[in-house]
């Protein structure tokens, strides 16, 4: 089959690699009908990470199971699914306990070894603990409906979930790519009074406008805090989705006495955080790598149900043998979120 | 009056002051049955911190209300009341939302212009909003019982509380001072599954068992944190009660995929602290100076009902005149926490 291969810093290439079969009875093959680009893919791509060439690259798809393992219980071959950027057994105490990333014998797509998302196929480790059967309902929806579910949208309501987000809160949203667009329709859904974002791009807080804040802030800095400040009396729950130093600081500043910081940015951070300025403030923070597959049926419910929509996040499409200019699309800030038609349904 | 003075590190006195007088019309005038000497003062005592020489210090008190200003409605001359750490006006915000710590005109006694606790008399800001009137049941009662409130008692709480501590949670408390010791008989009221505690003191190690741990932990660093993880699997709910890096370092350590560390020991950090090393295990901090204030009326209802008791925590006592010799014991760890005994209720 054919699919993406991260070679090198801005080096992408589809090229053929060997079919996935099913290796332990636990297995799926999924056929990928759809998968996605990830900010996470973007960091490979710039040259951070400890992605060697090679390797396969990508963790958002919904697909068609194709073939199962002898021990699969609950997926069938037809099965129109879609998968959480990580796999999970579904039986250990992490599991269980819904914070599937610490799975004892989990894993991430486009690790060693393992197949990524952005190809026409994907061997599914512990395909009964990891991936969601779509209902009949959506079987024929736009694939932009799903693909959130595997990332970004779980990512957004973790943040907002572990920022204790509920009725009457006024959040505050840091980042406007794919995850802050997501945070702010999570965010919503909880029930906010309301939500500001803070970003860079007019064109991106705008998209946010039409997800549902109530207001956004255009810039960084003293200045953007202040103006945030003016708007809410300080946030009651903090959106950390960036993960950068300076969205740290200002998190912190837009903070109001009491608040916890819902953090699901990949920390970058120059310093560590300091404890002493959170304490007498009484701030808090909770968050960190979102567990998707925890998420993923009531957000898919909602979805089923019409109530939830972030297909708009998604605002590019290529098809696999265009990968390479949807990174170069993600990285000129071109695209917000580009999806990959790689098969019909 | 006579109250004790800080004159310097090393160097409490006890001497005449001022008599406390209503100065606004929201203030009471307390007379002190018993005050506490607090692990905080000791800081002073010690010579950090901001204090100056001939300061006030003490913030935990027990007493009988002598003059109420006009404005004073619910407290009463001739009540008993306990005191939180801090005063608060019990209708901003902040106040109305249990986070009486960042009250907009709050404060704690002992700060510069305003009355220490270790004294025979204090001038009580805000009244209404600051006092909590003790139940007929308990105005004979062992003062040990009631001054646990003004602050080791809700700040074990409060950790506890922000930690997530409730039914069949293993929960580890690092300290074994009187914030561990309370930290402990809070986890147990909260229904924790387990409670063990580290620490670096036998005796108070043995005071934690009477008061509810399941386990303790006598040492430090790795071998500790060994002994711990081979005792709990990993706490669910970590509660901070010191501050020092190293037992930062512990609570990371012994923490469970998930947890949550509520940290209300006072920070004294050496370097800040490094989110990415939470962000893949999803460990969030929660905590900070405690908002006793919130917290006083539910303990002080299970005291009276006989189902809750850290007098324990309070084992030596001295008269007023004999507070210099209250911190020699505490800083020679001679005494967990002293109490004051200053007059007849």
């Amino acid at each position: 089959m054919r699919a993406a291969v991260f070679e090198g810093p801005g080096n992408i290439r589809v090229q053929h690699v060997p079919d996935p079969e099913v290796e332990l009875p636990t297995d799926a093959v999924v056929r990928v009908v759809s998968a996605a680009l990830c900010g996470s893919d973007l960091w490979s791509y710039r040259g951070y990470g400890q992605r060697m060439p090679g390797a396969r690259i990508g963790h958002e798809f919904v697909g068609v199971v194709e073939d199962v393992g002898a021990d699969v219980r609950t997926i069938r071959p037809g099965d129109l699914v879609v998968s959480p950027f990580t796999w999970s057994d579904g039986t250990c105490e992490y599991c269980l306990s819904g914070l599937q990333t610490s799975c004892v014998d989990g894993g991430i797509y486009g690790e060693p070894g393992h197949d990524g998302a952005q190809g026409e196929g994907v061997r599914v480790p512990h395909a009964d603990g990891t991936l969601v059967v779509v209902p009949p309902a959506l079987r024929d929806a736009d694939p932009s409906l799903l693909l959130p579910l595997c990332d970004v949208l779980p990512t957004g309501h973790h943040a907002a979930r572990s920022a204790g987000v509920r009725y009457g809160r006024r959040v505050v949203v840091v980042g406007d790519g794919a995850v802050g667009l997501c945070a702010v329709v999570a965010s919503r859904r909880l029930g906010a009074d309301s939500v500001t974002v803070i970003g860079h791009h007019e064109e991106r807080l705008d998209l946010a406008r039409r997800l549902g804040a109530t207001d956004v802030v255009l810039g960084r800095g003293d200045e953007a805090v202040e103006q945030v400040i003016t708007l809410t009396g300080g946030a009651h729950a903090v959106l950390e989705c960036v993960g950068a130093q300076a969205a740290w600081d200002t998190s912190l500043a837009v903070a109001r006495d009491g608040a916890t910081i819902g953090y699901v940015g990949v920390p970058h951070l120059v310093e560590g955080l300091h404890v002493d300025a959170l304490f007498s403030r009484n701030i808090g923070i909770a968050g960190g790598i979102a567990p998707a597959r925890a998420y993923i049926p009531e957000l898919l419910t909602d979805i089923a149900l019409g109530s939830l929509d972030a297909s708009a996040v998604l605002d590019a499409a290529v098809d696999l043998e265009g990968v390479p200019d949807g990174y170069v699309a993600m990285d000129t800030r071109k695209a917000v979120k580009v999806r990959v038609d790689v098969s019909s349904p």
